[in-house]
């Protein structure tokens, strides 16, 4: 172990001096370059709040699912760290317990991205020194809370430092925007930008369904109590985020199919969703024709749609009722793009305000099914390498396999889509090592100019994240 | 930039000097052997005609859907570039003005094999000077222009410049072969040898198969009015193929399947066909039945039966009516081979004279089912990368992915399947250069002699290429 | 060609200098570690008897399928490589010309692990000095004869010259154990685990089903007329197996499907079975039903419940006939684990008697399904890389798909899962130095320090694989 702690510079660029070499020279163009982050989910009351962010444990380990789901997977549970409130579990209360626990689970880290960005949250913007370990547990929460402390590490200063752009929050279709109204009365309307999310409204089935359409109806003003009302609530909804400053939709679902039903078929399952006797079927192809829907829309006003299907959501039951979603238990499924893109990309595939950005955990689909897609219908864009993909050798693997059918110029450049904010310089910075690592193997092998790679690497690192979300 | 644009003799070698100094010795014993290319798709009539090729936009752009669909996917038209014929398009026929549009978009072409392609054809064939750009277009296009001109640069010519040993071309099962007839008797009977081509005639439910089953009763000379008498045109267009030469049948379907089918019903479903009621599903069982008769008339007259499934033909259907098919939006589909061979190898696959290669545009199957399958039984081959997977990247994961199963004895050699005459010399080389990288790992691993190496480099490139496609 | 014939320290390690360097330190670390092979296919009786190997030719090719399966490929037969003993095929006998087929084609090995595994055995084990061919066989042939003659070569002798310090057989559920209780009293009792294997019994429609229930009852000394009595008797002679020293259960089923049925129909099912009136599909459901039970026992009596999922048994009917299972004609078909194991995971998946092992020879699992799955079930660990893929591409591949979601610790160390005695330490040594390669990769990218890297290598070549399979 390297005394102290810190960061090599060359870190996750390629071995082999030549390819370093040609790579340290890329990097050096990207390196800081403003963050764009167009699809991330920080809660957007941390900008409007801007207070801090309590302690070491609230900060790293309590809300980040790929954290404290290694942990579990070697012995822990969620209540010791920190997860939950269900009277039965003792939950940690005390967060330097809590931190003792990540940190003595370290180990666990080797070879995950996890370790990477908080490796470089650590050392970058809390000046640790001491690699983590159940020794220097309490050394490194008293230091990350004493800087946690410093008004210099709330939430707007951080935009500052980190050098972020833009960023876009995920809000709920019906949500008022008034944290982004009074953003942008505090002049931070072009920086925080709000991102359509209607994932629950469009799933007939879940528990929760009427609950979001009655939210929707108040949110747009109408009784949704029918079909029509449906798409013209959504539609207004969508009208307030295009003022707010939004860029795009995001819709997270099981299966990519997006084929549209005929609209006696919709009023119909829409109705029955209303008696309450849908069927999961039903609310299956519904979710499909749906998607059919938000691309109409999509045409219409000019969000960008943002699609990343694939995940099973809430795997294992007991976590679930115990601590609710998002705790760690999503885990990917096959997923299918060249048929079930089919009716989209068929009816707006080359229409001209038409852009849908397509993102996968199923990494076989990189070179049999969104390459050559994203390769000629200009409306599409395949996404970063997206949750569990996004990490060095993943994203590697995504130049490897996209690029020779897509090229670079129909890939969305890089989102991080996540929570956790401070880890957001550590994520664009590793894609950037990584992109410079892959473009300088292509100049290496003389299969490109060194000139080209540093411009395809700034377009990866920033022109192509801003443009795939061109303002509607 | 590099003044002037050169290519480097060591392009698309590993960039490890160690490897690429075994590299180097490896690709010296591929790179002047001449040309086999038993699977491709240039027109027959080139070499009938044998006359120039036109303007640079007739000879590299317009016909060439890998170059079309990309520059479609960042925003040109087919009609800008050339393709097309419908009256309410304002298709471009000033040939310098295509050029200047596919010189404009150059740059989207980093990091496909479109670009390595090119480059090499640019360069080592036509002299061009110049990295392509809107600036160069012109200067390029009458370099390029003068070239063509020039009677060294006419087809036949060609096939010397290039060290093109043979060429097979692709024929519609009901080909007279009339042209393949000429060529014999102008000395070229050795040299382009047809393939016998039957998908349309296997596809009950599409919207030619009538016209097609009348083109082969004419060519057979009998009335195809019965299953019987539509095996026996087969059979005898068959043969006549053999006697011009041929080497091999050319097979692609959407899915693996070999299902036979009891005569009966066979018998039943042809009939419905006729009578104009077949349906999609019966067309869809009909023609892995006949994949499967293929393979018993493959074991009877010796023609290797080549088999390409796995991709949906014309994705979007209005490029489709507007433009016809073959223009881009091909796209693949997860493609099963265990349980879909399973009727024709356990039938023939030790059968003495029946050989199949099978290629994939899924990549997951090739360790999991094709390189296991070739690995076991003497009748299959592994078919080289194909369509989006003849790509550097690709070309390295089929090396990595497929030989530990399958061994290199069991795979066919390189094959081009272009009608992008002018790329034939680069798509070998770039061929023999990846296999060269992949070989030098391996010695410079310890896990292969160099010697050992050199061979079979040389099997890759040239001795499987022809063994794998024996004289019936 | 290198002469003499000997092996290069550096094999298997990654090429460039500077990751060559670090990888030679951390293999340091793990080059002489006791090898533990928990999961192995060396039959019992090799370690009771303890007699000599017979020949060449039964020691390496006859039983081997990789060798013979490889060899057919290429034109040979089984009866000619000594496999069968059909009447109408004429068995070659003599082990001499058996040897002799095999060495002409050494050719076809290249590139494959067998090649890597024999060229180790040979020079290593047996002192082989030229490399095998046609003209070398005989030599090599009487090298080779000899050293099996000697004493040393007896298999307890060779536990130790190999460095063993356990393996585990794989033993039918029915077995009566005799071999390992004779193995006991000679004092190997802690040495040569069995594992309990009761496939044969779980699938109903297997035509050896009624026979397999014969050997259970009679083994459980109950009469397995009924559902109940079934399940009962399988939990008596899993007890027995726990009081050998098993470890372990081992489980080869089509589908990874884990889905319970009430009792009732799983009672109806196996009357039906008994009737011999069960369905394919009756018995397909009933298999998932047992990995259930399966699971729900283990959790019970703690035995490690390992799944090795998703091959085709016997491909090809005709050699199947001739000469019965496991020749060569196994192949995998697309696996699916998310929602197969759902079931299990979410009944045992944080019990803490329970663990599962889950191995796969479908690649595209690692990253999408079971490396997620691994890394939040503290029941689930994910196998070393499995069959066809227990070679240095795909064992790299593992590592770089499989460790960004599950983490190290989630895996289960390597094992052999070898019937190829003589191959243990080949197999051993050869993913010791592919694991040193993959770490020193990240060491060079500084990703990982060099005593992590040092530590996690000695966890997968030693201590994993002894704490994935506890005592019970």
């Amino acid at each position: 172990m390297s005394e102290p702690w810190t960061l090599h510079p060359d870190r996750a660029l390629p071995a082999d001096p030549t390819v370093r070499g040609i790579a340290r020279e890329v990097y050096a163009a990207t390196k800081d370059l403003p963050i764009v982050s167009m699809h991330g989910h920080v809660p957007v009351e941390w900008f409007t709040q801007d207070t801090s962010f309590g302690d070491p444990a609230q900060l790293f380990v309590v809300p980040d699912h790929y954290l404290t789901r290694m942990l579990v997977s070697q012995g822990e549970t969620l209540p010791r760290l920190g997860v939950g409130s269900t009277p039965d579990e003792a939950v940690e209360t005390d967060p330097r317990e809590i931190w003792r626990r990540f940190c003595a689970g370290w180990k666990h880290f080797r070879g995950t991205p996890t370790r990477y960005w908080l490796e470089h949250a650590f050392v970058e913007i809390f000046g640790v020194t001491q690699r983590p370990s159940a020794e220097t547990a309490d050394a490194i929460y008293d230091q990350v809370a004493a800087r946690i402390a410093e008004p210099g590490f709330r939430p707007r200063a951080l935009l500052d430092t980190f050098g972020i752009e833009v960023i876009a929050t995920t809000d709920p279709a019906w949500s008022s925007l008034e944290d982004h109204t009074r953003l942008a009365k505090d002049g931070f309307g072009e920086r925080v930008l709000p991102t359509f999310r209607p994932d629950p409204l469009l799933h007939l089935d879940r528990a929760t369904w009427r609950d979001e359409i009655a939210l929707l109806g108040d949110a747009a003003g109408t009784d949704v109590t029918s079909y029509a009302a449906y798409l013209d609530a959504l539609r207004t909804q969508r009208q307030k985020f295009v003022e707010a400053g939004a860029r795009a939709t995001d819709h997270g679902h099981l299966w990519a199919d997006t084929t549209p039903l005929d609209d006696a078929e919709a009023v119909r399952i829409f109705d029955a969703a209303l008696a309450g006797t849908v069927t999961a079927d039903e609310a299956r192809v519904f979710s499909g024709h749906m998607l059919f829907q938000m691309a109409a829309m999509s045409a219409e006003d000019g969000l960008v749609m943002q699609l990343h299907p694939g995940v099973l959501r809430d795997h294992a039951s007991a976590p679930f009722q115990a601590f609710g979603p998002d705790k760690g238990y999503d885990i990917p499924v096959v997923t299918e793009f060249t048929h079930s893109l089919r009716p989209v990309l068929d009816a707006f595939g080359h229409h001209p305000n038409f852009r849908m950005l397509a993102f996968t955990v199923d990494e076989d689909v990189y070179s049999r099914e969104l390459g050559p897609l994203a390769g000629v219908y200009p409306a599409l864009k395949l996404g970063a390498p997206w949750w569990f993909l996004d990490a060095p050798e993943a994203m590697r693997r995504f130049r490897e396999s996209a690029t020779e059918t897509a090229g670079f110029s129909n890939m969305s450049g890089f989102v991080d889509d996540t929570r956790a904010f401070c880890s957001i310089p550590a994520r664009h910075d590793l894609a950037r090592r990584i992109d410079a690592g892959y473009l300088a193997r292509l100049v290496a092998e003389h299969r490109l100019e060194l000139d080209e790679a540093v411009d395809t690497a700034v377009d990866l690192a920033y022109r192509s994240a801003l443009a795939s979300y061109p303002r509607p």
